[in-house]
Order: C-alpha cells, then structure tokens, then sequence
C-alpha cells in the first residue's frame, strides 16, 4: 500500500517518479487562464482563518457540501467562519474519490505543512494550524503567488473594465510577477440577456464609441481591444452554451442589433445568428492582434431559480450541456479560417464526451503557424480531477501531438489554487510514465525530460508568446 | 493468475478483500427496485428445474443467445427445458466478458454450489445439480429470499393494481421479509398509445374517479397514491425515452387530454406537453407523499416489429436511445425545485456517456433535506456490469458524494439475482480499496468501514426512510 | 520497465503473452475492407524509398505533422522525398501515445528488420536502411502482401468501375492471395452532390440502363451488383454523416430523382428520404445476394475549405461528427427486419461514444441466419488504436458476443499497414489474457485458443463465406 499522498503521490512507477522529481517539481508556473481578482494582488491581501480562503468563494466545495446534507446556513448563510470550517472538515473526511479531498490536502501540505487528514476529528487542530500560519507574513497573496514558483498570471477582464490593477502591480517594481488582463467579453456577445443594453451604453461611454450600430459595436470592442494590447493582454476567452455557427448577412446583424437597441427581445435564431456574427469579428481580431482565442463551452448555468434570486450566479448551481454539435464547431473555425484569418485557439468543452470529436477538430486547422495552434484545454471545471485528467490526455495523444500541448491553469478564484498544476503535472507524468514503462516510448531521458518541462510550463510560454 | 471466480473474484487488493469480507459481504440487502411478481412471492413458488428460473423470463440471456446465431425454437420457442438449456450453456462457456457469465456462475456458487464453470462439457452435470438442489425445501421464492440476506422488496406496481398478494404477505407471520408496492404510473402518462383510453377506464373504475378531465385523472392517480401509501408504499417510477420539459398551460393540458379522449391522435409536441405535465403533477405529489421518483430514461423499445408481432414486449429488442438532452432534464428539476416542491430523485439514464451530465445537474438540486437528496441511479440494465458500475461510481465520486450513494437493486424478475448485490459491492469494494491502496485516501477503517457498510445498505435504509 | 517493443510488445500477462504466441501471430490475415489500388497489386507495384511508402497518401501522418507546425511544403508540397522524411522523423521522436508511432515502428520491425528508435538523431540511418530493404525482390506489393500471410483483400470500388485489374490478379496464377472487390455505391446515393447527375450518366453508360427514374437507377444498381456478384463480390460499404431513416413513399423518392435530374438542388429533407430510400433498396438487394452490409457513419468532411481548394479530398481535414441518433439507425433497421429482408451488417461508428448504444442496437436484430449476424466494425479510423480497440472490445463483450467477433481490418492505402492486424491481435490477447489473470474466466486452452483465433480470423471466413 503506498503511503497517503506521500511525494510519490500519483506517481505510480519509478519512471513517473522521476520525470515528476526532475523535470516537473521545480517547473516554474504559468497560469494563463483563472478568476483572480488582479485587487487582491496589487493590495497583498491578507486573510484571517481558512474558511476566508477556503470557503469564501469556492462553488465545488459549496456544492460538495450540499450533496452531503449541510445546511445552507453553513455554507454560504450567517454561520460563523469557524462553524463553517467544522462542517466542511466533517463532510471533506467522507469525500472519498473526490478531488476536492486531494486539493485540500496538496494546499494543507504545501502551505500549511500539515501532512495528516482533515475530518471531524482533526479539524480543530486543523483550524489553528492554518490560522497560525495564516497569520505569518509571507501568507498574503503576493508571498502564496511568489511561494508557489508562478512567472505570470492572466486574469479575467470585462472590456469596460480600467485594468488599473494591472497598471498599480505593473508599477511595483517589488512584485515581478507578471499580471496580465485577459480579454472575456461575454457580456457584449450576450443579446439575450435583460440588461444587454445597459452594459452597451457603459461600453459606449468607456470606448468613447456612441454605439447605435452593430458596426459601432465592433468598433467599440475595437477601441478596446487596443487598450487591453497597450497593457500586454493577449489572450481572449468566451463563454458559450456551445460553439455554434449561424451564419448571416450584415443587415441582417444590424438588424438584430437594431430590435435590441429598441427594447424589443431576440428570438433564439437571432441570438445565434448575432453570437455567430460577434464570434466572427472576434476571432478575425484576434488574428490580426495575434491573441489567442480561448472557447469555454457545453454549460447551462443558473439552473436552480430558487437559489439563483437568493445567492445569485457562480454559486455552484451550473450543470453541462450536452448539446455541443460538432459540425456546428468545424463550420465556425472553417469560416475563419477559409480567410486565413483563424487565431491560435484553445477548445474547453465541459462535457468530457466530446474529447475525441474535439481531437478530431483541432486536426483540421492545424498549421505551420503555431506548434499545435488549435489546442484542447486541460480537462476543465467538472472534468479537472484525475479522471478527466487522463482522459483529455489520452485522447490528445492519440489524435494530435500530446508534446506540444499547453497543460494546466488554475481556473481559480484562490490564491492556494496553484496546487492544481501540482496535480495535473502528477498525472502527466504518471501517464507518460507508464507508456514508458510499458514499452510502448523508449526510455530517452532528453525527448521526455523536454516533453514534460514543454507541457509544464514552456510550451505555454511558446505558444502564447509571452516576455518571460 | 488468480483463481477463477473464488472468495477473492474482483478484489484485486488487500484492502478490497478486507473491506469487502468484513463489512459488504454479510450486510443484509435491500432491494429497493425489482420486476418480482409478489404472487411467486405469497404463494412460494416453486421451480421444477433450472430452465424455468433462468431462462423463463430473462430477455438478457435470450439477446445473448440470439448473438450466438442459436434458433429462436431453443430460446422463446417450443423446444424442451433441458434442450434450452444445454443451448444455453454452450453459448455460455464463450461468453467472456459478458455479465452474464458472472451472474450465473455466482448463482450457480451461491444457491447450488456448483464452482465449476459451465459449457457444452459440463451442461449435463449441471443440469442435475441445479434440478436436485431445486427439489430440496430450502429453494422455494421464500426461502431464496431469506438465504440472500434480504430485509425488504419493492415490487414494481400499476395504480390500477390490487395489492393483493402484498397484503397476503404482509398477514403472513412467517415470512418477515417485507415487500412492498412501488408506484408505476407508466400508463396513465403515456397518451401517445392507442390503448390509452382503455386504460384510463380502468383506472376511473378502480379509483372510484370519472375521468373526463386532466383534473380529474390526477385526482384518480392521488386516490390511488393514497392508497398505495397506506400499503407503505414509498417510492415511485417512471420509464421515460428522456427526461423531457416541455412546459403548457392547464388549459392546454386539457386540451390535449380531451382531443386523446374523443378518439383522436395527439402529436409528438402534445405528447411531450401532456407528459411534462403528468410528471410535474406527480413529482409533487411525491414531494408531499414524501416518496422516492425514479426516473429510467435513455430507453427506445420494441425496435424489432417483426418479432415484436411474434413474441411481444421485453423479449430482448429495446435498445439505447441517445437522445437525452441534459438541459431538459435540468429545466425539469428546477421547475419542481423552484417552489420547493422537489422530491427526493434518483436519475438512472441507459446511456453511460451521460453519467457525467448528470453528476453535474445533481449537484444543482441538492439541499439538506437529505444526504445525498438527488442521486444517480446505479448503473442500470445493459450498465450492469463491471464497466459500467465502475463508471458511474467514478463519475459519482468525482463529482458528488459517493458516500452517500443508495447503491444497488436488482431490476430482475428472478429470485436468484440477489447475488448482484454481491456483484456490485465487489466492484465497489475494489474501486474504494484501489483509491486507499495508492495513497488517494487515508487507510482509516472506521471511515472505510462506515462508508462501505453504507453504499452497501445503510444509506439506502436512511434515503427511503424505511422501517426496518 | 518493459523493452520497447519488444517481441511482448502490448501483453502484459503470462497469458496475453502465450495466447498471441500460440494462437494469433501466426495466424492468417483477411483484410476484408481497404482501400488498396488493384493497379498496383497487378502490377505489382515497387517503391522507390520509403517515403513513396509512407508518407505518398497517408493523411494519418499529414495531420500529425500540421500538429507538429510543419509547414505543407514538406507534407503535401514540393520539397523532396528525404526532406519530407526528414521532417516526418524528427516529429515522430516526439509522438508519444501517438498511434502512428506503434503503427511506424511496427512497419520498420517487421518489414525493414529495424528495432531502434525514428527520430531526428536515427532519421539518416533508417532512410539508408528502408531505400535499401525496399530496392530489395522481396518488397514489392505482392511480397508484402504474401509474407504478411494475407490469404484475401476486398478493395474498395464504385459501381462504374470496370474491375478489370481484379480480373488480372485472379488470371495470374503465380499470386494465390485472393482480390476481391467490395461495392462502395456512394456517388449513386450523394444526391446533393453538384456533380450527381454527371455520376448517373456514368452509370447510365455503364449499366446500359438509361437512368431517367428513380425505378432505372434501381435497375442499374442491381445490373452492376450482378456484375460484381459474378467477381466474387459479397461485401458492400457506405459512407454516412449518420445512418438516417426518413421513410418515404415511392412516389416521394421519384419526384427527389426527377428533381435532381432536372437540375434543380435537392433539399435536405428531400436529400435525406432518397438517401433512405437508396439505402433500403439496396440492403434488400444485399439480403437476396447474401452480400454484407458495412456503414460507415459519424464523419463530416473536407471542413476546411481553404486546403480542399488546394489539395483536395482525403488529404486530413475530416473530424467526428457527433450527431448519430441511435434511435434513427434502429427504425432503420427494423425497415430491413420487418420483411425479413435485413442482410448482414456492420456498423462503425466514427464517434467512439456510441459503442454502447450500437452494441445494443446489434442485439435487437440478431437471429440464427449467422453468429453475429449484426457487428460492431472494429475501432475505425481516428479509434484505431489501442484505446478505441479497447473500449470497443469492451462494450462488444459486455453487451453481446465478443466471441464471434470478425476483427480487424487495415482501412489503408498502405502495403505496410497489415501489422495493424498485430496491433490488433496484441490488444486483443492482453484483453483476454487481463480476463483470465484476474480470474474473470477459466484457464481453459481448448476455448481460449477458438475464441483468440476466431477474432484473428476465422469467424470473418465463416461470416463473409468467403472461399478460403
């Protein structure tokens, strides 16, 4: 029996063991994609117990709760913090085959230096351990990022936002970190929604764009596009229900924009011709901007209305959908392409079934513009445990060129999430390590030293282009 | 090479054994879904050979033996028992990797002691063990029953039914099993058939309820829900092509139901709009009932006219239907949630590519209710299996809250199908003992042993909240 | 560690290990469906180098090299064989998991006697070694053909061609490996194809059938269905987006045809009933001829318009289409089974998640006119390596008949590619043999070796009925 998340955790053969202690351990971080609010670094926030970091924003655990019975009172209702952190340590000591459990237990052992197993009978000690700690100064933001070997984060960033937290960090000479913005602008893609042209006049007033026209649209985005490249931004993200194609003339776009603008509501095919239309635009962007395009899809969100009007949106009550067509998906990178003007892309689709339809995709668009151009995301959301994990690389593999692949991001929220890469690079290297070790890849140390370090982190830096 | 099929079948590790032999293999076994007649349960019935319990009812064997080219006359046909039966065990000496290869061999262990392995070489033998130990008085449906280790049975049961034998088993003093009624109300929601009317006469003639009206069917089915609780019936179930919503007016409810009652045809969208009606009103009547809904879905029935005509229904001709929109299905839920009218669910799908869409929508409707409140069905008919267990059980975990997981039923017609429940906690014993084996979770054996003990039975006593 | 590919190469067990050895190495090989050019079988054709071999027409290898950033001009352009194998080696150092790399140094073991590693730093040697093996008596296709121990290929044909070199092969009495033709009917079934009505005129001429209705065209197909009948033909293929049934009358399908003849554009309702219609009519012919029917389905084509325009068909721009209903293929079935016209069938799936769903849908139209009368094809194309032949094997045997299984075939253009039938013998011993180790079914050589030498090969003799 192997010791309990011991240095060999994951790592089931001698020669996964060393490709992870020589080429994977001391990799330095990039982490290109997560939900950190760039405030938080530029102010060096501090945090008073664990249930701050731990439970303050985190949706998996909320939901790891719910599925246990918890009351809402503890999870994201008045309880105090400390009663929180009890009912979590009671429920994560059940969570068996669950990687919430081994999250929790890579950040207990690698910022707390706490090497046992958190439950109800140990979350007392637990408790102060962390609190202790937590109490120390090299425990801020900054100090976790510094700690954790990251080079450079890409934050997530509306286009109206200032990025004046990017320009305070940029500014520190104390903090080397880079902190970049990344481009998501969902909200002026999502006609659908109520408040669409609120954000529309709030996007005319930061653009200095009057925005009375689908093509005053584009150039609004415009305007801002190249205010997030004067401030290093190269790397984009959507979030879609799938990634549809619903080609349509531009009066017709006007069109739909135009009944939007006068209060009226688009019916479903118009919303899929004008996502398709932004898309479109977005990606030639991109293109000329050299700026990756990342496609987050396959979610329905918000799916219980009752906790929605009481707790609101990123509360753990999002589910995947599984309609992704993939006819759809080649049709779209086509028409960009057809032009030569498709962008380096990354596809995340949250249902795993789709992994060999995607591995399938990527082939059709690969180019000599880029070591794998058109890449799959690391198994994202749901799919970001072991499970998934293996499953995406060993899709890829099969499909397309598993060496050039981008690896991990945190898609995170917290400051301690940077064990994940930890895990993904333990997985990989297990993987890598048992086609070795079946004879099915020659034992060459420098073909897999330079594959593992590549999927760590420098195929990263490569392919995004970034000044590290 | 390990022994074929002996103590040790599926538990590839220490800890699997132990876990398995200390703490699954003597837990008694609720079954809290099959397809038994509780007649052959009240009236004890008995068997004259081998044949009648295993190849009387079981289309499983019969689809198998349809794959090994053998003639309909041995299968549904008129040829003798025994003839069927050396048919059968000849198919069945090639059938590698087939459950049906385990279930019988564990059966032939279990009730007849037989460890050999059955061909064409030994049916003979066999033959004679199996029809000398079912003349013994220790093989009747009573006595199977008791020896599996079984508290109590949910039988699957029309609202028009009776429950007659369950009462005559309930009065019977010497049998202290207890089986119970489960709520099928399939034909009261199927509209699109053509002997729907009829069947909506009977339910008015049984119910006391004239049933001239949507609202005065669903006042028929809670006369008859009323009457199956007071036979401590407390778990429905609906099969279903998919779990739809299609949401109507009352109005249009009506409509609908009174077009199908003056001799029209409804259309595929009322049909949808009737169902998603039907299942509306039931679910809440289940969340004040208190009951279970189990929702089977992902199923495409009697796909062979031809032998349809011959041999009718469940004979082996339904297959997967992959239509199974997960968005549908969230929609559903939340439509029931969204006034806290949400009863306790289990989802079973019969395509396994949906396993992780549902670990993410259950994970949308849970709440402190229950542990556990929605759940994902085991994996369920042509799932049962090693393969198919497993998945579910990796899905669950990663994504919910294996712990609390009802765990297995049987879905059989035969009284020998007990030892899947052995089946299945072997692969659950060895799947828990893996992740304890390489160091994914700490070897803690109170935890270990309360979590196996509860898949296994406990949860599924607690989750019913049956009386036992 | 394993050695790398060595003579164990995949069998990870004493009994994997023994069952190849004994029972699948050495056993013949019956490539049932490929797309091998006769020309060069009768001609017998020689290769200059072995780029000519490997890297000709083999898109498998283009996509990996796109993946890889290489530019087209050493794919499918103008630089010179050795620097197209230059390129193609140095990427192949890098593929790990990669089919290809199995699939390459297989090829280079067993026809060149290479047993090192290609890549960058070896590429010099093998190029030196592979030209000289191949200006060598014993390489050109029929030796290949002849020491890969093949007894029997069907090619891939269309109606209108002539088979003339099939009737050359069969004439030279110094080649006894059978080449059979397969009927491929696609361009008399694509009615949206622009160049349709240029097709039927072909067939027209070459039928002697003037095609003016929907009843000629039936009449021309089965005038050349005899002519291929008299060529030993008994299988036949078709290419799918997906296996459709939209049934309409005889009157609907002439008006489609005399539409399209006309000169006016189909639509895609119009399309999809005529294609159902051609696909009913001619498994009927198939049933009467006794000829197999394959689908192929899951595939959506040439998606990138801007290399197609280029470079053309096949050339690596195909993905997975996910869009397959399962109850579609089912109704379409039963069309064929209802008038007990069904033929044989295989279907393969391009989207590897609906193993389950087929293996379902085979049992639903099994009958005692053949084992197995309806197959799940072998893990195909972007599936055909060793995680789809797994996982196909594993559906296949839990949900129907592993044992009667007709096994591999190349799919390829290649004469190196029949070491994928070694592949495919390696994976399926190791499945077996891992059954057996874990005690999952008996050590009993007698029905191991038939079922192991079945899936090699004489379960495909006995279902085709080929003469062998």
């Amino acid at each position: 029996m192997k010791k309990f998340m011991d240095e060999n955790f994951l790592l089931s053969t001698n020669t996964a063991q060393h490709l992870f202690h020589t080429y994977a351990e001391k990799t330095p971080i990039l982490d290109y994609h997560c939900h950190i609010n760039p405030r938080e670094i530029a102010e060096d926030r501090r945090f008073d117990n664990i249930t701050q970091v731990w439970l303050g924003a985190d949706h998996y655990k909320w939901r790891f709760m719910r599925s246990c019975g918890v009351e809402e009172y503890y999870i994201t209702g008045n309880a105090s913090d400390k009663e929180k952190f009890m009912k979590w340590a009671e429920v994560l000591g059940k969570a068996i085959g669950n990687p919430l459990f081994h999250w929790s237990h890579l950040e207990l052992q690698r910022y707390f230096d706490y090497h046992g197993y958190l439950n109800k009978n140990t979350a007392e000690e637990v408790w102060e351990i962390c609190n202790n700690k937590l109490a120390s100064s090299d425990m801020s933001a900054r100090s976790l990022i510094k700690k954790s070997g990251v080079t450079l984060i890409c934050t997530t960033d509306d286009p109206i936002d200032t990025l004046e937290w990017h320009d305070k960090i940029a500014a520190d000479k104390s903090f080397d970190v880079q902190v970049l913005p990344a481009w998501r602008p969902d909200k002026a893609v999502y006609i659908e929604k109520a408040d669409y042209t609120d954000y529309i006049s709030k996007l005319s007033s930061v653009s200095g764009v009057k925005i009375d026209s689908f093509a005053a649209l584009k150039e609004a985005l415009k305007v801002r596009m190249a205010y997030f490249a004067s401030k290093n931004c190269s790397v984009s993200d959507h979030g879609l229900e799938y990634v549809m194609y619903a080609p349509a003339s531009d009066a017709e776009l006007e069109a739909i924009f135009a009944k939007k603008l006068s209060g009226e509501t688009v019916n479903r095919e118009e919303e899929l011709k004008f996502k398709t239309g932004c898309l479109l635009f977005l990606g030639r962007e991109y293109c000329k901007l050299n700026w990756v395009m990342q496609l987050h899809y396959g979610v329905k969100r918000d799916n219980n209305k009752y906790m929605f009007d009481k707790i609101g949106p990123d509360t753990g009550y999002d589910c995947i959908s599984n309609y992704t067509p993939s006819a759809q998906m080649a049709d779209f990178l086509n028409a960009l392409a057809e032009t030569n003007e498709l962008p380096k892309t990354i596809l995340y689709s949250l249902t795993p079934v789709d992994n060999e339809a995607i591995g399938t995709i990527l082939g059709c668009f690969q180019d000599s513009s880029a070591v794998a151009k058109i890449q799959q995301g690391s198994a994202w959301w749901f799919n970001d445990n072991k499970t998934g994990m293996e499953n995406q690389m060993i899709s890829l593999a099969n499909l397309g060129n598993l060496s050039g692949f981008v690896g991990m991001l945190t898609d995170s929220r917290s400051f301690l999430s940077y064990t994940r890469h930890e895990y993904f690079r333990r997985i990989m290297c297990n993987l890598i390590g048992n086609l070795v070790e079946n004879g099915e890849f020659p034992y060459d140390e420098a073909i897999l030293g330079e594959i593992v370090k590549g999927i760590s982190y420098y195929n990263a830096v490569r392919y995004f282009g970034f000044d590290l």
